[in-house]
């Protein structure tokens, strides 16, 4: 778009190399704090967002700092590779502890918009924001929060959502988080992890699913076998947009909370988990990448986009949560995909390829 | 799109008049409830909606029915009659109680998705439910809300969103309800009226945004020259995107939970407002709708209407309200956008048209 200036100022950069990482990324100009946005833009990306002295090397924060930076670069990395085009990079820090790595690839060859991002934030939040994890008696959190006061914290996450062009090509979703509390009116610190990986594809293409299934069942079998069914069953339960009484996409895997054994044995999980993404997701977009497609195949993509937002504006915790507590906009929003579409009471011709993803959306399955 | 059937059936529907009503409509067939709405259609659009010998003709309940159900005919007529295409009705009938009117006119000449929504409900709703118009003290509320049950109401609507083709053309909305609650475990019944007419257009007019403002300005100070400012200003506030710091549009009149003065008196208000949709929306299209556009206007324009998806999913309470408790989904989704666009960090250049635009946004003003 001639007509837009790409602002603030961080947004136009030049592509260089960041650090020693691996990703194809560009390098952001130092600019002034936008009127509307909370967060100070920085040149560069520190080698870790973590509290110096604090979050020490032998800590949980610190290993999942580099779990996620390193799932950041390489998965950005084969990204960029499938693609033929860099990720763009904005650097962030916040004013009340912490910063962020945002990562976007728009107008690609393969992808229409792609994002990863990681976050490492920690200060204090009102008790309101407090979700406590199992473990904490509802009346024990009811006494802190009537002692009133603010609840130290620390999380770090990233997320990522990709939106192929191909309508052939499915749309993926991942997240994976770590937070923790210290000790807070009475109750003991706390820590928890969180995440998944999701696909959305526009068309039930069973190998496919048997594929980006199998491989997340591989990974949670080697952790627990008991992981598979119950975060398989978890993600369709999350993403089911409520009142369409359909799911977003056809599933993956969705846990939170976890914090039901030593946080290294969750550590090594996680990082399993997002460390697969690459081999779970790529293979599918690359067979597909160059499927030729309708016009009418692309509607459809458009529609099953315009569910993608209804999800997330509507439902998704991390998205109105963070609208609605002054997160960073553009990262939150990143999910968004570029375009989408409303038809009124448009529902498939039955026999259709279109009507049997809605009705795996409407009826979850078990692919592996 | 020949792929898809428009199911259920009853949107496949010739093109009829209704009865003696004067909007351009298309009558609808008699269909099975689908699986996932919670609504019944009917063949015939009743005379009424109101309950027989209870809504009385000397009722406000009645009065303003016929006040909406005009109101939906006479927009109807006025819009097909500059699109040049008719619009299509569905009808339907609530299990526990009333009924609606939805009619939409998808793929227009000059409108890419319009739509006028009319619905009567009555029964009893969960005490959550019950939010208390002016003039009940906080502590009785609670009190009722304790004692439990359901609380009896009445509740009668209109609503409407334009979104036109032409990115000089401005997208437009308005909605008038009256709400009404029995005694109700020691609180006295209540009632009460909201509604507004606001304008969301791509491109700051100065003209256009003078006539729209000076025609509701004029119907207020025919009612009380209080109102104008009060409602304009209460249409900035909440029509604002919290997260963005920008409103969806740039303003009109909106008023909520109105019950200061007679029934008969707003009633008058609310009949004056709705009948001068026409007057203050349809000059600006037909002056536009020829008007030459380039492809970035067109993508702005995108861009603006995934701002109004943001505004309707997040903030809007009918929107909000009606997903999560199982209203009629096409009719509340009848707002969204054909289509929409969601781009990385997007801010138009300094000095353009569509920074004008944003400035307007982020700083309301007063246009008369």
């Amino acid at each position: 778009m001639a007509l837009t200036a790409k602002a603030p100022a961080a947004c136009t950069a030049r592509s260089v190399k960041v650090g020693s990482r691996t990703a194809t990324v560009m390098r952001v100009a130092a600019v002034e704090k936008p009127t509307n946005w909370t967060e100070k833009y920085i040149k560069e990306v520190p080698v870790s967002l973590l509290r110096p002295g604090v979050d020490t090397e032998d800590t949980i924060r610190a290993k999942f700092e580099k779990v996620i930076r390193d799932a950041q670069d390489s998965i950005c990395a084969a990204i960029s590779e499938i693609d033929g085009k860099p990720f763009h990079q904005d650097a962030w820090t916040r004013e009340d502890g912490g910063g962020g790595i945002t990562r976007v690839l728009a107008d690609g060859n393969v992808w229409e918009k792609a994002g990863v991002n990681v976050s490492v934030v920690y200060g204090s939040m009102p008790p309101e924001a407090y979700r406590a994890a199992t473990g904490t008696a509802p009346a024990d959190l009811e006494k802190a929060k009537a002692a009133g006061g603010r609840v130290p914290f620390f999380a770090a996450g990233i997320s990522s959502v990709m939106h192929p062009r191909n309508p052939h090509c499915p749309t993926m979703h991942f997240n994976y988080r770590f937070f923790q509390t210290e000790d807070w009116n009475g109750i003991p610190g706390q820590w928890w992890f969180g995440g998944g990986t999701d696909i959305t594809p526009c068309y039930v293409v069973e190998e496919d699913l048997k594929h980006f299934h199998g491989t997340y069942k591989a990974v949670c079998d080697r952790h627990d076998p008991a992981y598979f069914p119950k975060f398989k069953k978890w993600c369709d339960e999350y993403f089911l947009i409520g009142h369409r009484k359909e799911t977003r996409g056809l599933g993956g895997i969705f846990f939170d909370d976890l914090n039901d054994r030593p946080a290294e044995e969750i550590l090594a999980f996680s990082k399993d988990a997002v460390n697969h993404v690459v081999e779970a997701y790529c293979p599918i977009v690359k067979k597909h990448m160059n499927d030729s497609f309708t016009e009418e195949q692309k509607q459809w993509q458009q529609i099953r986009r315009g569910r993608y937002v209804e999800f997330n504006l509507v439902y998704d915790r991390g998205t109105t949560f963070g609208l609605k507590t002054g997160g960073r906009i553009e990262s939150i929003l990143m999910s968004m995909p570029l375009t989408s579409r409303w038809e009124y009471c448009h529902e498939p011709a039955a026999g259709t390829p279109e009507a049997e993803f809605m009705d795996a959306a409407r009826h979850p399955r078990n692919w592996v």
